[in-house]
Parts: structure tokens; sequence; C-alpha cells
């Protein structure tokens, strides 16, 4: 198909140029709200022809930086070369990118990682400034005018609505099939004016397909032709097996126990190779007529709606390895009616996670014996990514779980530390935590209990005595025993490992 | 009025006993759900009954102990006898009781805090166990034996439900009045039937006035006429009269930024000195037709009712000064239509909370450079009382505030720390910080400019130095330059505290 077909709209015609014009129109300073989301949906053209404007301004001694927001991650082509650039004065509200990540970590970024169902209240509050431009990959533009979303939805709603002035990419990579994939919910408002969200199962469609769009601020139309960030699917290791193993019987356990049924509840996973081991698992398992609400629709959920096992998956965006993405785009029409796009603001929206009763399933960095979980700073201070919708899902959750691998750099690093260095998840919001050596259910225990079954069911062997030495003397010393800690040594495998290079005592 | 006057149900008369009776059909090892909240509406006479009784057991040899749930905090009564009676093994959401304190943080009792919004539904689901016996605090029964709820709501429709006995106290004490005041909604479920809530202002009625119950499973029905824990109101000192004026400073600043209206949003306000001084200083304000949605009615509220400044005030319980108690029962029609007692669970639901938009302002014990709140763990391992419903608020409120006196112990502790050495309220759910010394808006801040302004505008003087000293530091040497930290200082203030007394440098 031409690209001329993806723009129906045929007064827009003569606002099509070039990346590098589009670029022109931003100036220094600007705040950009871009699309994208888990490297999907992003701008691909305008963000890279930008990196190579500002790169010449530096060089010719101008200062030129610009803040971004987004959805939630991008590719290479827009953090990455922005980045590298020296181009982002400020960045909200998740990054993956791994130039981004070392500038934000050498601070010469600044950086705020948002729960990302708040992105877009707070923007519309004012408590974030004024959105000067929206940057929007759409896969066409309707007849009317309207914009047909690409395969992220994130913030694109309130950055289109919110911004002074749009530019838009088309990108006919995108598979026309995407068009009434979206649900976009505009019932949103401000304070005192909220209403209930009507959604009461996963599969509700409560809003339109299309984006409005106001044309007088549409400055630009840039047609492209790129395909997301797409990466290859790794098949899970003994590892992720042994963790969805454990969850898994775990599940089998509720299920036997009367708390949840043969359908479960809906699922909401994070990215990765553990989660994939576990949708594979269920595959397998005795449940039926499974839903999934969540940000991100990735390989294991093509597999389940092809396997028949998963009814329907709803999410803001896609995450695929490149032939899932083929598969998808091959057989759009038998995904489309089971699968559904929205705003990140409903895919994560606590009133919706509560009422679902989601099983939310994410990684961690570490946890402490608590129970507390670190998901964002390596060692308390280096950004890893960003808290993205975890804290969404996981106070908000039926079932909060999370998961990981109980050792990391090859043993040096303990999943499982006597303090977190950092904490995104308190206690109160994990009931489970699994890593390949077993599973902690912590639901109803206090403090002390939480400490005896994580550090039994959860370390790994060769950190499991020095935490059980940790707790032992910790129960004689504290200042408090209701949940006891030795000041001195709490942090004090963290700065091993930045001494040491390990957290093991050598 | 006669106690018999509150029992309008006669078929009940046969179940009427004494408090010792009623404490004899509870057995060692139940678990037992109680009623109050902050210190109203809960059992005063069976739990003492009950505290002989088990006193009386362990004299003789027998191991006796029982689980507690309640709503929130109860009184000396309750959580102090049976502590002191060492008659509680293990006990949930909240505790305030210095005896309960002391018994946890000396590692003889088991408890475990949770968001007073997700009580009950943990209790439905049944991640919590068997609820054997609700233990209940009532200001009267209907002749068609509905129960007229007392001075708090909390989780008492959960208990009575869930219960598999019933023991009632019928408290004359507590005013006729009352009776009209409460909204018990019955709309809850479990998922996947959970549907929205039809709640969009505070004012909205969505239940019916008095609890339904199931009379087969009363056992015992014990008369009283015994005052709530009601304690003196003290006047706002200069310290809370200052941290009232850089809120209230922020809030005009905030309508003229078009981000507020005069009518501001729903307030939700913890207990104490500090808050009644802002509800002191909001009477002189020039804000009307105020509203609050909240979990406590305290004295500063009917003031602000006298003086029309509020129209209306939503909470689970009222925490009123013996003063201010007298006033209510004495002109409970004036205030009976503008005040709204409702289960914990609505009071605090997320959904709610997010939807009207609330003002969340709540204490805290320690913050750190970046905004981590500690609300519950001294020193970082001594429980203080629990996180209560500031996590139902704070995350989800339109304004998260917490407001402390910048030292607390004359000066040898500092509420701004290099890192919390507990974590309840991560940096995303901190919008702004206030002390007596001035007020951070952390608002779309990265962590950096958070220290910037936190470390200026709130540490006391005594340790902003210090604070400056670190941070300088941290930046030159941390892992990651995000959020900088010095891992083996970290803590290093609060050790000091506890091997020398003080966190300053002697």
């Amino acid at each position: 198909m031409s690209s001329k077909g993806r723009i129906q709209d045929t007064t827009l015609s003569n606002l099509i140029m070039s990346a590098d014009d589009a670029a022109a129109l931003i100036p220094s300073g600007a705040t950009v709200g871009m699309s994208g989301f888990t490297g999907s949906g992003y701008p691909k053209s305008v963000p890279l022809a930008l990196a190579k404007r500002i790169e010449a301004a530096h060089a010719a001694g101008n200062p030129f930086k610009i803040k971004v927001w987004s959805g939630a991650s991008t590719g290479p082509e827009l953090d990455g070369a922005l980045a590298k650039a020296d181009a982002i004065e400020f960045r909200l509200p998740y990054n993956s990118d791994p130039v981004a990540r070392d500038k934000i970590n050498k601070g010469q970024m600044d950086y705020f990682d948002i729960h990302l169902s708040q992105v877009a209240p707070l923007v519309w509050e004012g408590f974030l400034g004024n959105l000067d431009i929206a940057l929007i990959e759409v896969s066409g533009i309707t007849a009317e005018g309207a914009l047909i979303p690409s395969s992220s939805i994130g913030n694109n709603k309130t950055w289109l609505d919110r911004a002074d002035k749009i530019i838009l990419e088309v990108n006919r990579w995108q598979s026309e099939a995407l068009n009434g994939m979206h649900d976009i919910y505009y019932g949103t408002a401000l304070p005192p004016h909220r209403v209930p969200i009507p959604l009461v199962r996963p599969d509700d469609r409560i809003g339109q397909p299309h984006f409005r769009v106001d044309r007088e601020k549409i400055i630009g139309i840039v047609e492209t032709d790129a395909p997301d960030r797409n990466a290859p699917f790794s098949p899970p290791d003994d590892v992720a097996k042994a963790i969805a193993g454990h969850l898994l019987e775990f599940f089998a356990h509720e299920v036997k126990m009367g708390r949840l049924t043969k359908n479960l509840l809906p699922l909401q996973s994070g990215v990765g190779n553990v989660t994939n081991a576990v949708l594979a698992g269920l595959i397998d398992a005795p449940y039926e007529n499974l839903t999934s609400f969540t940000e991100v629709i990735q390989d294991g959920m093509l597999d389940m709606l092809d396997a028949g096992k998963l009814r329907m998956a709803s999410a803001t965006a896609f995450s695929l390895s490149p032939e899932a993405a083929e598969r998808l785009n091959n057989e759009a029409e038998r995904y489309r009616h089971k699968l559904i796009l929205r705003p990140q603001e409903i895919s994560n929206h606590p009133e919706l996670v509560r009422r679902l009763g989601c099983i939310a399933m994410n990684g961690l960095i570490e946890a402490d014996i608590y129970g507390n979980v670190n998901s964002t700073h390596v060692m308390g201070s280096r950004i890893q990514n960003g808290i993205g919708g975890s804290g969404d899902f996981a106070r908000n959750a039926y079932l909060s779980i999370f998961m990981t691998h109980s050792t990391a750099k090859k043993g040096a690093i303990s999943a499982i530390v006597p303090q977190a260095s950092h904490v995104d998840h308190i206690t109160q919001d994990v009931h489970v935590i699994v890593t390949e050596q077993g599973l902690a259910d912590l639901r109803g225990l206090s403090p002390k209990q939480r400490a005896k079954v994580i550090i039994a069911n959860c370390a790994h062997p060769a950190y499991r005595p020095m935490l059980e030495d940790y707790y032992a003397r910790a129960l004689k010393t504290a200042y408090g025993l209701h949940a006891p800690n030795i000041l001195s040594e709490a942090l004090s495998w963290h700065q091993r490992y930045v001494e040491t290079g390990s957290m093991l005592v050598k």
C-alpha cells in the first residue's frame, strides 16, 4: 500500500514534509510529548533528525536541549539518539535506553520515573508544566482527519489534547489491521468532575477506535516506513522455568483452596524471560478462558491466544519479537477482536486494577527479608529502568507477585538482602515472592514471620546462611524487634559489592 | 434513656448477658474481629473481661492467646488490657496502644499493619484465614433486628458478615442521634463480580443506615455505658502554626495558578496537632463550600462546620476531644446531615480517592532527601503506630502532602535524613513536604532536584549543613548519580542516635 493511502484526508497533504523540516519546528527548551511504549509506536524519523540538528547546534557552540515526555520506553532512534546528542534536559516517565541510562547515572540528565497511570492526570492537573509539542506516530489518518493509532497508545491522547502544536509521523510499516484494535476512552476529567470508568470486564470497549485531533494544531506530517524496536525472543532458561513451576504450583494450590477459579483472574505481567516462562507454563496448565489486563502484549500472550487458553488481552502496547510481529500482521484478522489497546491511564488505572482483581506478576532487582521490593535502583543509586506500571498494579492487585532469579551477576549479587537499598514496593504491596529456589507466600504475615519464609524459601544457598546470621543478630541487638535491623550492616552487602565486586565475603 | 430502649428487638433479650459470660464464649486460639477505629466505637467491656479470664488461665499455667483484628486503633480497655495480659498472638491492621506497641517492639507480639482500605477485601478473598468471632459495639438494635452503628464503622460490616459467631456490646453512652448518620454500602463483591462504586461526590449516600446481621450467629449481647477514648485537645503550638502557614500559602498559590479553585478539593487529614492547625487556618482563609473525604472527623472539622466553611465531612470514625464529643451529642440534629460515616473500605477506597481528587495531608516520622517517607518505623525497626490509611490516600490523591516538625526529641532527631530507615511512601507518592522551616514542592522534579529543595526548604538549620555535606560527597562518590548515596553513611545518623542519643555529631 502506498503511503498516500495512509493519509486519507487529502486536505492535510500540504503539511507533509521531510523529517529535517519537521525537526526544525522544534525549538530549544521545548517540552515534547512523544508517542512510544515498550519500544513500539514511537516516532522514528523526526527524533533522529532533531538529534542531528542539536549536534550541529552544539558543535557551533549553541546550547540546545529539550524535555522529553513519553508513554514509556522508546527506541534507539529516539532516546538513544537524543541522549547521545546530549539533547535531553529532563525525561519522564520511563526509560530503558542504555545510552540515556548512562547519561542519567553519570548525573548528566534529569529523570523522574512516575507511576504510568498517573502521567496523564498529572499533566492535566498542570503539575508538570506546559506541553509545547506532541510528536506522535500513527498508522494512518482517516478521510475525516481522525488519527489511526499505531502499535502503542501510551499517553498519545493526552499529548494530542494538551500540546500547543502537533507533528505526526505516519508509519506505513505498521499493519493496517491495527485499525479498530484500539479503544480510546474520552471520559476522563479533572476533579470534581470525574465519574466512574465504565469498564467491568477486560473485554469491555468504552471508547472509540481513533484519536480526535484539532487539525489547526498540526504543523507537520512526516511519512515513515520503519519497524518498531522488536527484540528477538529468547526462550526461557532453566531458572525461569523453575520460577514458573513454583508459581503454577501456587496457582493450583489457590484454586484448590477456593481462592481462585479455573479462569484465574485477569493477568498482568511485566516483560521478559521469566514472564514468558509463566505464560508458556499456563498453556499446559488446566486453566481456561483466561484474560489479560496488562500494560504490554508480548509473544507469550499470542501463543496463549493460539492455544485457546486466553480469551482476550487488554494492554496499551505491543512488545513483540520480529517473528511474533510478523505473525500478528499476517493474521491480524484472527487476532484483532481478541486484542484491545487503551490509553495507559486506563490500562493501568488503579480503579480498574482493583475492580477486575488482576493477578500482578512483576520482576524485581532486590527484595529485603521483610518483603520490601526495589525494582529500579541498583545499589540504591543507579537507575535501571523505572517503576513503570508496577506500582499501579501491585498495590491494587488481587494477588501481587514478584519474581526474580535469586542471584545476579553470576552469583555476585543476592536478590534477597538484609535491607533494600531503595524501595519501590512496600511490604504491604508484596503478597508473594518467587525465585528459582522457591516461593514465599507473605499474605497475613508479620515482618518477622516474613523474614523466616523469605530467607528459607527464596534466598540462594550461598547467601542463606549470611541472611540467617544477620537476622539472628538483629533479633538480639536491634533498637526495635518489630522489624529488627542492624543499622551498621543493613546496607553493607551493597557496599561490599561496590568495593569488591561481590556481596559474598571473600 | 434506659438500656432496654436501645434494644428494640425484644426477641433478642434472652441473649443479654454479663461481660464475663460473653468473654467465656471466646476460646483460646480464636480470631476475633473487633470494632473500633481511632479510639471510637470499640468494645469496652468484653475485652476487659476476656483479659481477666486470660490472666487467670496464664496464672494457672494454661496457654491462652487470641488473634485480634480491628478497624484501626482502639482503647486501653481493648488493646491495652489484652496486651498487658499477653493475650494477643497476632494483631492487624493498626495499633497505637502504648502497651501493645511495647510488646510488639520487644518481639513478644506479631503485628502486621495493612492499608486500611484493603483489610476487608483481603478477608473476603480468604487471604487472612477464618474469622471466628465478631465483637462489635453498636449504639442500638432496631425493632427489626438491624444494628445501629456506633461512633465508628471500620470493618464492622465485614466482621459481621464473615464471622462464625457474633457478640454485641450495646453502648448507651453513644448518642442516639448517631442513628441515620451512617452509610453502609453493601455493593462490594469479589472479582470478577466487582462493579463501579457509585459515589461521585463526598456527600453521596450509596448504602443504608444500619448493619444487616444474621441473628442466628449472635451468641451474646452485653449492655455497656462507657465513653470512647476521647483525648483532650491541645491547641496548636507555634511550630504547628508555622507548618499550617506554609501550607495555606501554598494553597493560595495553587488557586492563583488555576490548579485549585476556591472550593479546593475534598480534604483528607491525619489526626493531630499539626492537622488541627491547618484546619483552624482554613477557617480564616478565603475558601468556601469545602468538603472532607477522610478517615476521621476530628475537632477542627466541627469548628469548620460551625464556621460555615465546611459543607460536609465523610469519614469512617470520630476522633474527638471530650468537649467536642459533648458538643456533637448536644447538637446532633444540627450536625447529623453534614456528617457521614462509612465502612473504611469505602472511606479510604483508592477508586474514590482518585475520582474525588482528595487533598491528602498526613504526618511522617522522617523523609529522606529524595522524598521517600517513613511513617511507621523509628530507626527502621521500632514500630510507632502503622501505615493506616496514608497509603490509600497518598498514592491516589490529587495532592499528596506530608507535614512534620523538622526535628523531634528536642532536636536530637532530624525529620530529614540522608536515607529513610524504612519506607512507607515512595518518592513518587510524595508531592509536597512541609516543616516549620518551609515547604518543598516536589512535583515533576528529578531526585537530585528534590534533594536540593528538601534540604534547603525543610531541614532544620542544625542539620542542613550536615545534609548538604552528605549530598555533596554523595554526588562525587556514589555508584550511580541518579539518586546519589553513600552506602556506609546512609543510615549512620540513625545509628548515631541509637548509640549516643542524638543524630548530631558531638
